[in-house]
């Protein structure tokens, strides 16, 4: 425990780039696919009165140094003091002694990390190989983040990126905020103009009523839905999702009770055939898009898995970071 | 985040006195009984070809500004690496905020402690007035806690304390690992004799077939066991807890799956109307002892609101501690 690593936000942000994911995440969703996660299922506590609760994911995955635990909290009051509603921390602990090994105060910038990865991951996997004009739907952390990670997973593809979100100001915030990363971002206040103009399509929204019109969407898009992430909450309307000639879940079970996919498949609108799972895909024991006009649809709720990963990715870093400082 | 504070074992063993932690763990006990714990089933990972596991505890007692989570491992190959089989860590986050308020890297010492603390509690709880001598089986970490927390507990009892334990060598070193708090501990090298001679025996060994025969015991023993932490341990044969005249039980449900009671109970030698809740022993909702003559046996298998409150006393006591720096 003397040895134990800690380490803030700020360390893990300047240690942690985005490239140092990509293999680690892919692994996260394949791992889940082949009988190497043991993922118990996630703890609860709820605090109703101060409009509170915490989840506590854990996990290992089979032959990795490390396992971890994942403490994430939302308290939907803090706004109001002035505070972040998220926050989060990590342990990462060996699985050979059960020593703690590294603390990571990353306040839930490795949760929004992994989850940006996730969605350039699928959307790579999901798109047309001449897929270039990226529509981002919400000017949030995910937004400016699938943007980052889109851009580094494909700097040979010449994506250009536009946002659509409700307020002006935000738009023009996020494009701002992207710019001394050398990416340019054009602000579209047309929502529809958007959607119709977009080879890819990330929606990154809390919206509880469908945004995205299918009438909007022309034949060969691609899009990446990860707002939906519990049960009434829903980005696209469901004859879009029902449309749609592929879908990629990250997780079958999570998406069907709370993703994107919840409430078209409750309503019968999908069929199990049209279901495939992201880290089957992704190891090729699934077949992607197979035609330049299709519509595919990648739904992703988050999984333990990408936790687990992206802890021992920022173990990884800081391992490299101090081997080279020597 | 910025202000989580972060104590080490060394730290916290320096800043929390055990008389810290009576009332704490007083309240810990009585939460349970009256509805103010939150306290879901605990999470675990298992590591079978490590010969590891983890085991996650957590929870909040209502009103607690804290809620905490309490990781802590076995490894149990880790002795032949020349480090300690248990581990652990324990984190407290704002009940308010949901942040990370502080990381207490303590090692398994703070569970270590309201164990001890909680048996003392048990056989106050439960022995006769008059009782003063203390026979203590077993001569690892929980009997050397154990006498201190008796001993603190009590002080104006005149606590004579006899330890047994298989080997001499340990007996002696846990006589002079004692010697510096100022108590002085008889080595009785005859476990018939130890447990003839006390008027109040506390057994803390993980003895899978019972240790200690009916026979030996008096009228009017108590005897706290708090050896018995899973399926097969067995410290008392089962005819001296059927004797008893009284059991106070940590958490009936616990005890009667796992605890010291487990097999007896199993074997139908217990009449459900023996069996009190310590926690209600303490509220003074329930009678405790009614006769000198009477054996009472606690049986004691570990509250998560124990580690709630434990850890709020070494945040208390570091808010002490600076307050008086001032």
């Amino acid at each position: 425990m003397a040895d134990c690593l800690n380490l803030s936000r700020i360390e893990i942000e300047a240690l942690l780039q985005i490239e140092d994911g990509f293999e680690a995440i892919k692994d996260a969703y394949i791992a889940v696919t082949d009988g190497r996660c043991d993922l118990p299922p996630v703890g609860y506590l709820g605090f109703p009165a101060a409009h509170g609760d915490c989840h506590i994911k854990y996990g290992h995955i089979a032959g990795d140094p490390v396992f971890v635990i994942k403490i994430a909290t939302g308290f939907y009051d803090n706004p109001l003091k002035n505070l972040p509603s998220s926050n989060g921390i990590m342990l990462a602990l060996s699985a050979k002694t059960g020593q703690v090994v590294a603390i990571l105060q990353d306040e839930g910038f490795l949760t929004d990390l992994r989850t940006g990865i996730g969605a350039a991951l699928a959307t790579q996997a999901g798109c047309h190989s001449d897929a270039r004009r990226v529509g981002v739907v919400g000017t949030g952390i995910q937004a400016r983040l699938q943007i980052r990670c889109l851009n580094a997973l494909m700097p040979d593809r010449s994506l250009a990126f536009s946002v659509w979100g409700r307020s002006e100001e935000k738009m023009h915030h996020l494009a701002e905020d992207l710019a001394p990363h050398q990416i340019l971002v054009t602000v579209q206040p047309d929502l529809e103009t958007l959607c119709a103009s977009a080879d890819i399509l990330h929606t990154t929204t809390s919206a509880k009523a469908p945004l995205i019109c299918s009438g909007w969407i022309k034949d060969g898009t691609h899009i990446t839905a990860s707002g939906a992430d519990a049960p009434g909450k829903q980005e696209l309307d469901s004859t879009l999702t029902a449309r749609a000639d592929l879908l990629i879940l990250d997780s079958a079970v999570q998406c069907i009770d709370h993703g994107e996919v919840a409430i078209p498949a409750a309503a019968g609108l999908l069929s199990p055939d049209r279901y495939r799972t992201l880290g089957k895909v992704l190891s090729g024991q699934q077949a992607g898009r197979s035609a330049p006009t299709e519509i595919t649809i990648a739904d992703l709720t988050g999984l333990g898995s990408q936790d687990i990963v992206i802890a021992r990715a920022a173990l990884d870093a800081y391992a490299r970071h101090t081997t080279t400082d020597k």
